[in-house]
């Protein structure tokens, strides 16, 4: 049996997420951190902030030191170059076991373990990756907050409350976004809307949780929170699509928007069936920090079934 | 002759304009100063700012003293209560001299001399505000950057880059503007595009200056970019129209798109007609630094005809 051991961690902007395997597949313990986004809190702070939650995990499991540390971070986009290895590292994590790539691509590997295929994730922001038969990375979306990122929550919730003003300045549609969008932020009219979104500490995150009001005023029956829910959905769909024509039709859905609204789901679906044949539908087979385990093995040219196998049935004993 | 000394200032974000004017109207001398938008650079270096420049035109002059200093703030967007006012004062100004309004409420009183009416204003931002018959100010628009505040060059230019995006991943209509966008940022492919918008130093209004690309590439024809440039200049007119019914209709537009695009003033004014009948347009009378000194002559109940008449033809011999 081999015991060397691998952390892998899913690092999001808002936390993280550790686990620890054997290089047998294994599933040994998890932990959790603060968010690990280095271009919104500092390499130093992240480095800090993982060099805390690693050591805890090794404390919890009772070893001294791991053989691989394998990230998908929500900064990347793609594999890290030596650069930004190095300057991740500093000198707490040793760069010949650190591997550095997105959390998209590490919830790809996850999502279809390793499989060629395409993951569609709407979370606070919305991209799609794909894995190609040549193992070639396929990146759309990721927009970010400056171009209200279409398909994710904020994306929407930006929408959303552009509605809002507009119907409550009676410069657009009415819709039942105006009333709504008030009371999501404690103000009593347009300006206070207005000023509310430029308080310190209002973050993009925060600004994201007023999706799950469109999208419950879109079940409602409101058109203009239809309109919206509708009209994101399908650029997300279109994005996924291009992605699909270069890749196997292998997709995985992920992220806070598709696991929590069945409707967006189905609006995503409805497009995307309209624009790509024969997709070959997967639940997500391990969750993203056990994918950044699966990406180091392929790294290494470790991975096998067996190893599969053992790690998703002791990920399932932990978690039901 | 009145001998008081007044000083307006028009107080943007980017840079302020101020002028020294008499009671009696005599404009006596002009200055510049960096931008004061205390919410960007903060209270301390905003009055540090403004007091360098200050005492620079006072020299200038030959004066150690003045008797009110009347500010138009692009970080308000109405009267100051008394704790803004303080705050900015610190130990520097003495709040007894010193006026705090909008930066548009100070170009409404330059534009139409103190008269009830509405000014409409695309610059990197959008904002109409208008003064009714009872002095009552009436603002909308002014969504800031989050909103991608419609009417105003960042909006334009924020519509264009999603364009642009959309045609480069080849999820939207065709558009010169996907050429243009890579042109301007100096980036070879979408993702550089993406990269490039969140860089260090990537302020909104660099951003903003794509809008004459979109404004351009409207005029050569490009369907999207005439889409976006109508469609902007929609919500502009709508804004506008909405403000009108509660004010005199007197109207003038102030600020570099409407200054630099006949395209952009056509749209505007081709969809205000259809919303909204016999509307009187002005050309901007004075500009908004000294409707910062009508503004204290105003507040002082100090204002009259000879006044104007005064301002307008020292003013005019200066800049002619």
């Amino acid at each position: 049996m081999n015991t060397s051991l691998i952390i892998g961690v899913d690092a999001g902007g808002t936390h993280g997420k550790l686990v620890a395997v054997l290089a047998d597949g294994t599933v040994l313990d998890t932990g959790v951190c603060e968010g690990l986004n280095y271009n919104a809190i500092g390499m130093a702070q992240a480095r800090a902030r993982l060099k805390l939650a690693v050591d805890k995990l090794l404390a919890k499991i009772g070893c001294t030191d791991y053989d691989g540390l394998s990230l998908g971070l929500s900064a990347l986009d793609a594999r890290a170059d030596d650069a930004t290895t190095a300057s991740f590292a500093g000198d707490v994590f040793p760069t010949s076991k650190l591997l550095l790539d997105s959390d998209a691509y590490a919830a790809l590997i996850g999502g279809l373990l390793g499989k060629s295929g395409v993951i569609a994730i709407s979370g606070t922001g919305a991209m799609v990756l794909g894995l190609d038969e040549n193992k070639k990375q396929h990146v759309i979306g990721g927009w970010g907050y400056k171009l209200d990122e279409p398909g994710g929550g904020y994306g929407v919730a930006i929408e959303g409350l552009k509605a809002a003003l507009m119907s409550l300045e009676q410069i657009g549609p009415d819709t039942e976004l105006g009333r709504s969008a008030l009371d999501f932020l404690g103000v009593g009219d347009a300006r206070g809307l207005i000023n509310a979104l430029y308080e310190e500490g209002r973050e993009p995150a925060g600004i994201a949780k007023f999706a799950r009001v469109v999208d419950r005023l879109a079940e409602a029956g409101d058109s203009i929170s239809m309109e919206i829910a509708a009209g994101q959905m399908a650029i997300l769909a279109r994005m996924t699509g291009k992605v699909l024509e270069r890749c196997p039709h292998r997709l995985c859905l992920h992220g806070g928007m598709f696991e929590h609204s069945g409707q967006m789901r189905r609006l995503f679906l409805q497009e995307l069936s309209s624009l790509c044949a024969d997709i070959e539908m997967h639940e997500m087979e391990l969750p993203p920090e056990l994918g950044a385990v699966l990406m180091h093995m392929m790294e290494h040219g470790t991975l096998t079934d067996e190893i599969v196998t053992r790690m998703k049935h002791t990920w399932e004993r932990r978690t039901t």
